[in-house]
């Protein structure tokens, strides 16, 4: 078999504020590679199907000097998420041909690992039949992971408590809500648009508004006081949700998207931290995943499959697309879960 | 008897900086009592002899309506704070004559209560004959449990981490330094005086240094990254703090002194609590006393007796110098634990 085309997403420049899909990521054509032929050096051969797109990665597009919780993205090379492909060749006993890999996916749509494990965390992934391969890098996956395991870790939750989830549409909001619910707490739940709305009361929240049309201290004020918080915004938000804290109140700092693209907005009144004995607790769902991945597969994977707890995709075809579909989830205006489909399985 | 003057500290007007003594608060004189004859409904007299002068009473000097942690002060009756006093006459049975009460006391000369507990907190002190009475409302008080229940509450201490703590010299601060150094930790400690940063290093800080004179973010760019930060003051030295802490440093808000007077500073980049994994919590001690009360005294109070942690005390003589004490204290200009004695024993 002749070379094909092995598709790239580079990260061509340093975007100062949103990326720019074709200046910031360019969709790279340039790499040929031969799937029959290319040299495995006791390796294997993975063909890319799904992509996942997260907000996060903007944090990644920086300079290499800048530090972080996670190494910047390498200039000129290709950028890395949570994907799922298929093995087409393996020179390694414990990976068949034919079965799926899940991990840290360069985008390409093929790539060559040496092993299982290692810093790409690649692993087997064992499908359930009832559940696509998107699910398992979508709410199956880190998001799945960081809803579960960051609200077991830091909520502290009680029956009638009451819950503010922002971001409530997307794949870690509406799993919030839906395990809040499950654990029954009053969940009040925002995002930005009348669909995402409709959705967040179609999943169980119990106040779901528009936070680009409604005022949230108008929300917090009747609906609230809350017990917990789960930022996904910070900024203004995070002020009104303080403001409107009971005592004891738990804050769990998930995300700041507010502060990705524009740098980073101060707390107006840290003193109500002090005031109202909050406890605020910013994590990475690495940290935690040694503690609760048991309990995620055996108590939250078995849900997602019997329907319990129900999830939107937004899926785009192409990997060439994935500029694009960055853009969207950093101003929000994906549905569901977004995620690239390099090729059909 | 005839009838004595009974002195009394009010709250005459509400400050809107510092308070102004003589203005804000009072010295009165107008109230007398006749300590011999003095109905006591079934309750006891209390002669007050010693009173604390701490930083949070500013906060209760401000209008009945707003609200925050702690009621506030009401207009024109006296201040009241932690105190010592001795039983003159009683008609309780488990209150002896000659007995010590401690508890929350009101800015008098003399009181009468109705019993013990409620919401002044009364009860008899049983007094170790190695400490003088004022400890018990310092180190071997509120200010010394603050500092024990909160260490043990939040810190997570590890043997071998870098903890930086605020105002180190004042009564919290100068026994979270000796609790740390106990706990095998390297100290990093501030305040505003040359004596008080001697004071310190006598205690055990492995760095003190003179916030004033000495940029807070050159020492701990140096002596850092910190793993605990204990706050007293909020402002810029917390923005310096988040800064310079390590992957999941704890922040244990005691106190944010900064913005007392002069209103709420805000954080500049609450960011760094997710992107460091930190983990930040407001406290009162009221609410943990009831899980550490008997660790206190079994393991904090023999410390205290037997020399091994070290206070000292600025104790002023007077009822009628509440005022200057309490505006010492908030200006820092007092050096260990603020005291007033109203009547020797």
């Amino acid at each position: 078999m002749a070379p094909v085309t092995n598709g790239r997403v580079l990260f061509a420049a340093i975007p100062t504020g949103f990326p720019v899909p074709g200046e910031t990521l360019i969709y790279d054509t340039t790499e040929t590679i031969d799937p029959e032929n290319v040299p495995l050096n006791g390796g294997f051969l993975v063909k890319v199907l799904v992509l996942s797109v997260d907000p996060y990665l903007r944090g990644l597009l920086r300079p290499a000097d800048v530090p972080s919780y996670m190494p910047a993205f390498t200039l000129g090379a290709p950028i890395v998420s949570a994907g799922v492909g298929v093995v087409l060749r393996s020179e390694l006993a414990d990976v068949a041909v034919g079965s799926y890999i899940i991990g840290m996916s360069p985008h390409k749509e093929y790539f060559v690992a040496q092993s299982l494990g290692g810093a790409a965390r690649l692993r087997i992934l064992e499908r359930d039949p009832r559940l696509p391969l998107s699910v398992y890098i979508g709410v199956g996956g880190m998001p799945g992971e960081t809803a579960y395991m960051g609200w077991k870790e830091f909520s502290k939750a009680k029956k009638g408590e009451v819950v503010f989830v922002t971001t409530g549409a997307g794949p870690v909001g509406s799993m919030v809500i839906q395990i809040a619910k499950n654990d029954g707490l009053k969940v009040i739940a925002s995002a930005g648009s009348e669909d995402k709305v409709q959705f967040m009361k179609d999943i169980g929240a119990d106040v779901a508004f528009n936070y680009k049309t409604t005022d949230v201290r108008d929300v917090l004020k009747k609906e609230g006081p809350i017990d917990i918080y789960w930022d996904h915004v910070g900024g203004d938000t995070l002020d009104a949700a303080l403001e409107h804290s009971n005592k004891f109140g738990r804050f769990i700092e998930c995300g700041q998207i507010t502060g990705y693209n524009t740098g980073a907005e101060p707390m107006k009144n840290p003193m109500l931290i002090l005031s109202k004995s909050l406890s605020v607790n910013g994590f990475l769902v690495n940290d935690l995943r040694p503690t609760y991945a048991d309990d995620f597969r055996a108590e939250f994977m078995p849900k997602l499959a019997d329907g319990t707890y129900k999830y939107t995709e937004d899926i785009t075809r192409g990997l060439d697309k994935v500029g694009e579909a960055l853009l969207g989830v950093l101003k929000g205006t994906n549905t569901g879960k977004a995620v690239v489909v390099v090729a059909d399985e």
